[in-house]
Parts: structure tokens; sequence; C-alpha cells
């Protein structure tokens, strides 16, 4: 008789068992800018259309298989024709959807870091090789060592570009070297592209191998309904819409999209607003002389400090919750804070003032 | 130069590769019993609940990371402990969770087919030796033959219990035996369960080799919100936690559940008058000679007849849409149609009368 652990072990991915557990703990704080989210939600007559139109459809039927006007709709913002995209619930669920159907033992992935931490996650969980390209000193990517990686025939290449915690977008140039060099497929994730950066989306007809990811979590400011998009030319999404769940959006994220669609004037206007509270932020943490700051192309902004933990604590003290990336490969001594509204920052930096001095 | 067929022949899973596209040509009929979804929505003052709610959350903020008060009251009305359980964007979202831990190159699935095609879909995506195990000639599970294949050591082998499309359960004891010779993990897939059969959740306790899962798109009539859940040891779910994505549940499937799990009334209300419909449904099915209707543990019915393509669509004629799976492996002439309202069973009815004379 096998006992569970044995089960266990036979059956599961040795990738899956030798990860550890995703935990976070919640900490309450009245100002949040942890996340990198929007410090600004959807304008409540937008909200109101959503709920109302969500009160005339029927809950208990299926969504439509294949959500046809709503395709449409991000085809025209996008640019693109909708056999050029594919939406999921979060960039997560479209990672997962390119990595499921890439990778397993045997197959290679590299990976710039440090990075969004979900991409080596479900690497590993797949069994893949995971590639680490160590950043340089300044916490950039290693341009060259990326590239001379990205050679493996038929691996794959994930990069966050701005990145996520360190801020910085690659040029379109360094990001066209390592595609041109790619033996396999090439994933930039464009989540915080609306903030800085350059796009390389329209370079999905000239690259046969490249794949663009964006979200609507951030600039969008829908975090909560968890709506992400890949872009790649025909033959890429044809095959991985074979992997992609069916019905994996529910009416509220088909709806809420049409709508934030059909309504789009407000994204530029907090983006501006976001952009206009940077240099303040910038400003307020370059002034302390003990703290490193990085560069950012994006929502947020990095930062070394001698005493990350003590630093985080006194800023929770003070009903300020950023994050700590204090134990973090590459990133010892680093903390992240999200660009937020104008109260948010001011209480953020008086908070600092008062703790620095 | 690689083309892009080379690229993506040499990155992308020879299994998804050889998977046809799953498409599905949309048909609107006033009458829709073909997605076995329950005919009843949710009542009006528990959707206005659920949008009052959501009206007054944020939705530029992440959802909780784990969302602890969703998870105690699913905890309480399982009768399970929240370790023991997962939840996703249907069950789907489960199915793909475990598979993707599980499943790779040279790794064997049983499955007992016909019966629900994302199981197969899923597993063949992820390049796993797919064991499908054919059916008695009355379309019943063969117990003996899968119980044999179960054997393999690592193997995972999925049950639906009660199977759709065929709308039977196998017994308990019939579950336990194979859960018992199996040399890997078993999952008994309980979407129908409140229709027929007899569940075996109690026995994640006695068995440390067993995942149960269950859907709130059938009998709760929440398909247009896509939430499954699985229910497991805290063993197998703590691995299984970790190929879950964060942040998979939007805050409208969250709220919703939470509204639905505090007014469950509603639940057996709907569940009776299914039932009720179900033998008018039979008896008006069998009184067509020419008609060979299987037994069913289910809220649906399966039938064959020696014109399946004509009497389809006949029936769409008349503005009723059923299920067809006249081309399906072992399915050979078979249609599917769900129990609905009582004005829907009658049209569909007073159809086939029509039709068949």
């Amino acid at each position: 008789m096998n006992t569970i652990q044995d089960t266990i072990k036979q059956t599961i991915k040795s990738g899956v068992l030798s990860n550890s557990e995703y935990t976070l703990h919640p900490i309450d704080c009245s100002v949040k800018i942890n996340q990198n989210e929007s410090p600004y939600d959807l304008p409540v007559k937008l909200k109101q259309q959503v709920t109302e139109k969500l009160m005339s459809r029927k809950w208990n039927v299926y969504p439509d298989f294949i959500p046809d006007s709503l395709y449409q709709k991000l085809s025209a913002y996008l640019g693109f024709h909708k056999d050029n995209i594919l939406i999921g619930n979060g960039s997560n669920e479209m990672i997962f959807t390119i990595l499921a159907a890439m990778l397993e033992s045997g197959h290679t992935v590299n990976i710039p870091v440090p990075t969004f931490t979900v991409y080596g996650l479900i690497s590993s969980n797949l069994n893949a090789t995971v590639n680490y390209i160590a950043p340089n000193s300044d916490l950039s990517v290693n341009v060259p060592a990326l590239r001379e990686a990205a050679k493996t025939k038929g691996s794959v290449t994930i990069i966050c570009s701005p990145n996520n915690p360190t801020g910085r977008a690659l040029t379109p140039n360094d990001l066209f070297s390592i595609i041109e060099a790619s033996g396999g497929i090439v994933v930039v994730d464009e989540a915080y592209i609306h903030f800085g950066g350059q796009t390389i989306i329209d370079s999905i007809n000239k690259y046969d191998n490249l794949i663009i990811l964006r979200t609507f979590s951030k600039a969008f400011g829908l975090a909560g309904l968890r709506i992400g998009c890949m872009i790649s030319n025909k033959a890429i999404i044809t095959q991985l819409a074979k992997v992609k769940l069916p019905y994996n959006l529910n009416i509220f994220t088909l709806t809420t999209l049409e709508v934030v669609l059909d309504n789009i004037d407000f994204l530029q206007k907090n983006i501006d607003r976001i952009m206009e509270q940077k240099p303040i932020l910038m400003e307020g943490l370059t002034k302390h002389k003990e703290l490193t700051v990085f560069p950012s192309d994006s929502n947020f902004i990095l930062f070394r400090t001698d005493k990350p933990d003590w630093l985080f604590d006194e800023l929770v003290k003070r009903d300020v919750l950023i994050r700590t990336y204090a134990n973090g490969k590459y990133l010892e001594g680093c903390l992240r804070v999200s660009v937020g509204s104008p109260d948010e920052n001011k209480k953020f930096l008086d908070a600092l003032d008062e703790i620095l001095g």
C-alpha cells in the first residue's frame, strides 16, 4: 500500500514538489501602494453601466463560446485583427497558457531576473529547465547574455519591459536583437507600457516568433477584474487557442471590458495624473541620500536601503504599505513603491521624512 | 532563418500541434437546452445584492490573495476544512491545474470514454499518454478495464460520475474499487451529483489519492460566472495550490459565491423543479420507439436515432437547440437534451412529436 507521500511523489511533477508554497501575509494599511495598482477606480457611471447590463443578463447561461463583439472592440482598440488576440483572466492566465503549451522536461526557458516571479514559478512547475539570466550591477538586463541564451533552439524567452520590479524598459533595438537571435519564441510582457518605454507591439507583423502580453490591471485600473491579453501572429495564436480553456472569461469580465472599450476616454486622463505625480515621488525619495533610487519607466519606483525591514515596518506603523523585496535575489535591501494618488504619495513621503529625519 | 512553421514545431508541444482546434458554431434558438445549464437564473434579489456590493467595491484593487471569508463559507457548506479546498474559474481551471501539475511526456492518464472532452484535450496538450477506456455496449463504464488501467504507477484517472454525456453514475463501490487499485491519483468529477448518483466526497478522508471536483455551473445555476472547486486531502491541495494561479478569481466571482452561500435556500427548490420535469422529458422521449433512450442520473438525457443530423436540424427549425454527438466516438447517432423549464421541455416534446409523428 502506497503512503500518501509516495503517491504524491510518483504522480506530481518534481518541479511542483520542489517549489515552495507561494504565500502572502496580508497587511492592512489605509495607504496601499504595494501592488502597482492604479489609484483610480473606474468612473462610477461606467460601473453602473456594467452592473445594469449584468442585471439584465442571465447568470445561469454560459458566456458565448467566442465573445465576438468583445474581440471586435479589443481588435479595434489595439489595431490588430481578432485572430491575433487571446483574452484571459489576467495576463497570468495568458502566461500559463503560453508556457503550458511550450514547456516540459527538457525544454528551456530564459528569464532575465530579477523580474515578475510568476514566469519562473510556472516554468519550474512545468519541469522546464529555467535559465535565469543575471542582471548588470545596476539591475538592468544583461542584453548580450540574454541574446546568447535565447539562441537555444525551441526555447522560450520571457522579458518584462518595462520590468517589474526594477522599473526599466529595454530599448526596441535591444529587444529586436534578442528576438532575431532567438531559436524559439520571445514573449514581451508590456504590462507597464502605458507609463514608459516604447511598445514593440507592431513588430508582431515583422517577427514570426514574438508574443506581446498586455494587462488591464495597471493603467486601466481593473486589477479586481483580472483581465489580460496576448497579441501575436495568427499561426501562434491558433496553437495557443487550443490550450486556453473554453469559456475562460465570466460575464462580468466580458461586460466590463466591453463597457471600458466603449468609453476609453478616462484612460489617458488617469495615466496623466499618475505621470504628474511620479516626479514628486521620485524627488521625495532621492533627497534621502541613504536611499539608492533606481530609474523608472513605470508607475512604481524601486529603491535600496541598508535597513529595509526596519523602514518597511516603520511605514506600516504609519499606515503606509509598500512592497518589500529585501530577501529577493539581486534585490537585497530593495523596496518598491507604486505611484498612488496625490494624497497617498504625500502620506508616504511625509512618513518617510519622519522616519529618516 | 527559421520559418514560422519551424519555430512553432520546435517550440510548441507536439500534443498541442496534433490536436485540432476546438470550435463551435453558435446557433441561436429561443429554447436552449444544449449545455446542461439550469433553467433557473439566480433570484433577482440575490443578483441585486451582488451588484450593490460590487458598486461599493474598488475595481482597481486586486482581490484578496486568499479570499478567506469565501473559503470559510464554502468550507462550512461542504463540511470540509478550507485546507481541503481550492476554487477556480469553472471546474475547467481546476482540471487544468491538476493535469498541469501531474502530466507530461511519459505520464499516463486513464479516461473512460465517452465523457467530457476537456479531460482528454488538456491531457493531450500536455503530451501525456492518454489511455481511453472503451465503454460497455450500453455506454456504461467498463469498470474492470478501468480498474486494471488505473494500476499504472503514478497515473491519473479521471472519472465523471454521473457521466456527461451518457448520464450514468458509477456506484460508490465501483469507484472505491478503482481508487483502491490505483497506482496514482483518481479524480472524480461530481459536476452533476445534485441530480443523481451517490457522492463519495466523504471518502477524501479515507483515501489519500482521491480528488473530487464540483461545479457551480449546473444545479447552482451560475454557468455565466465560471466557478468550480476541488476537494482533497491537505497534502494534495498543498501541492496543487502551488500550480493554481494567484488572484485567479475576480471580484464578481468572489462576491457572487459569498452571496449564494449565504442564501442557499433556492438551490434545493431549483433541483426539485428540475427533477419533477425529468420523468416528463424521459416519458416524452421513450414513447418514440425509433429512439434508444439511455438511463440518466443527471439533468440531461442521451438518446440515439438513425437520423441524428436530420432530427437536430428539424428541432432547430422549430427554435429548439439540443446537443449533437452524432459524430462522436461510441456516440454515433446520439443527441443529448438538458432538462429545461416546464415550458422549454414542452416546446421540445411538442416539436419532437411533430417531427417524428
